[in-house]
């Protein structure tokens, strides 16, 4: 397993001129998409929801074409509050915005807490779309050392916090991304204490916190914030659909302003995509697909695994996360999984580079991230021999031009 | 028909204490909704909509439940492009970005376009949601004389561009919202003209411009633009179905940013709902649609002149729009359509009163607007009669006060 990592300590305007460079690649059908952290289409409930939308759309066509209300409908509100209880969290459904997608979540907290020029403290490596939000904001990233199970430093947390520079802390709490960090309860405790005493709100992303693969669903940091001040943002696009851009915002004593902006920025989401969740939500499917996916997220991420184990170098470290479907892998110092990139693009293959999660541009560059939702098969197995072929070749020439010094 | 209207004529920061206050009725199902600009639900294919959308889950599931692109799916894009010939304008659909409905293209182009503080010049009365945009982007707004039928005022906008502040102009194109203005062809020339040569890019709203009453579709002014610098918006929100929550932007030489903004702020719009609307547009229903539609609305919209003319005060001044769905009304001075508005709120009819039309939330207060898509009924008629009760008396006793000094 990789160690704390150790990203630049001071607040940084964002670069990601390679992170859009490589992104581009992302979506092409004949490249073997390791990169993407997208989910398993073939595991999801599609079928199920088409009937519900198709049942919907049927039964009460006037509503489900209607503007709705830029807070989202009650149905779903209702269901998204219960679904909370399971993380902890007790929040009353006219505390809920409904979003497209986690991302204009996302966009919608920062927007509200933020000016041009802030501060905003995240860990490291960061989830990129994270980084493209706080970069069209302009506000910049302070890059937290991050283990990959246990999460940020809080000394470092604390130091931030001390300087009195950062406007709000942003965090994907369960199974980050690409990490794959988990805190445990007394962690996310001990981090509300903080921002207690410093009077800093949190933007907590808790996208994967159901896709645990042992025990049971870890809590949201939200469950211990005992002032309100932590805005809970999560979506479906990870466990029942990406395509039904559902996603939502708690936003706790800032919730007004998230209401707001989110009438203010697409004035509400569709209602027909809305009312298809609550009613899947609402009849009982929701946990025994979630049963199944996680069994099925389990199996893929050992089988990932393994297969670095077999293929690529020994020096290679690879994260062990408990949850989701990302691997953080470490190479060697000096390693270069650009290069890694465009000579696996060579072979079709697409995997997405450490850069990419550095806010400075530049930092992770002997790292690359890794999606286990894709489905095994001989195709992948021989990506992963590929992929290994080309990181032993690369280290033993760089292991022959170190000892020529 | 009321005249050209006299707007502050510098820019200002933008106050909608009261447009939120009364924004908050403007959904309330016991109410008759005179207020809201929404369309007539029973006029839209809605069943039409749904067999399409059922048959594409059904056909179709993974792609229409996958993430999708920023820019949309293909398929939507170039039936969008199709009908913009008709506008006059011939666009590529790789230029297209699709959006969560227009408001959301709207927020995409003044977040490319602008900075905070920048001064963009809009017509005046306004659309409120644009307002709303402007004011959460910290936009200063510079409102325009605006003629009822002939829109806005060139040598107005002449001089703000001469000034050199002006970083952006905003204007609904055709059967502009609130006062349903609609501008000929040699004025869409002659003010892009006049973009070109100060330099100055325009945002173009294009919601309404196929609700048009007689004759052929009106162009819209990026039909007239020779340097690219139009930001065409649009959505099928007043046409097909506000819920669907499908808009775009075309955005000339913006478009990598509204592109990019795009990917940012939502990631990308649902893949079901653009491709039911790229499937109704395409198998050739659309058309026969929009005729009866038009029909529609133009028996609507002459048979609510009527009833001001049968129940309002003779001094009452009302819009004649060639298209679309609202009509401005402007009593004498002096009138406050503010209590006009909460009277008619006691008897269950919400109207949208003047200032929330205004920048500055101040002007107008005299001016009302009134939603014509609501289908007629004896309840509608009686609010009419009922709205027309109110207004006279509280006309009277304006007269009255008047003559007592």
């Amino acid at each position: 397993e990789p160690s704390l990592t150790t990203p630049p300590l001071q607040a940084q305007e964002i670069d990601l001129t390679l992170a859009f460079q490589v992104n581009s690649t992302l979506r092409d059908p004949d490249i073997i998409q390791l990169g993407a952290a997208f989910p398993a289409m073939e595991l999801l409930p599609l079928a199920q929801l088409n009937r519900l939308m198709g049942k919907i759309l049927r039964e009460n066509p006037g509503l489900a074409h209607s503007y709705g209300t830029p807070n989202g409908c009650e149905e779903l509100r209702s269901e998204l509050a219960r679904r909370m209880l399971d993380a902890g969290c007790s929040v009353p459904p006219d505390q809920i915005v409904v979003t497209n997608g986690a991302n204009e979540a996302i966009f919608l907290t920062l927007k509200a807490l933020t000016q041009p020029g802030d501060t905003v403290a995240v860990e490291s490596p960061t989830y990129f779309t994270m980084l493209e939000v706080m970069k069209a904001l302009h506000i910049k990233a302070l890059t937290l050392p991050t283990h990959p199970s246990e999460g940020i430093s809080l000394p470092h947390l604390e130091g931030a916090l001390q300087t009195g520079d950062v406007k709000a802390c942003l965090l994907v709490s369960n199974f980050s991304n690409p990490l794959g960090s988990c805190m445990d309860d007394w962690k996310k405790k001990r981090l509300m204490e903080l921002l207690n005493q410093y009077d800093v709100p949190l933007i907590e992303d808790d996208v994967y916190g159901e896709l645990y693969f042992e025990g049971t669903r870890p809590k949201a940091i939200k469950a211990f914030d005992t002032e309100n001040r932590v805005l809970y943002c999560s979506s479906v696009s990870k466990t029942l659909s990406p395509g039904m851009r559902t996603g939502w915002c708690a936003g706790g004593r800032y919730h007004p302003k998230i209401s707001k902006m989110k009438s203010v920025i697409s004035f509400a989401t569709s209602m027909a995509l809305q009312l298809t969740v609550a009613a899947f939500l609402s009849n009982g499917g929701y946990d025994r697909h979630l049963r199944q996916l996680r069994r099925a997220y389990q199996a893929q991420m050992s089988r990932m695994q393994q297969a670095i184990y077999d293929y690529f170098p020994a020096e290679t470290c690879v994260t062990r996360p408990r949850g989701a479907h990302v691997l953080w892998v470490e190479m060697p110092t000096g390693f270069d999984t650009l290069r890694l990139y465009r000579e696996a693009l060579e072979h079709r293959i697409d995997i997405a580079p450490g850069v990419m999660f550095s806010a400075s541009g530049k930092c992770y560059s002997n790292c690359f991230r890794l999606n286990t939702a894709i489905l095994w098969s001989d195709a992948v197995d021989q990506a992963m021999r590929t992929l290994g072929h080309l990181a032993k070749k690369q280290l033993a020439e760089l292991l022959l031009r170190d000892s020529h010094f």
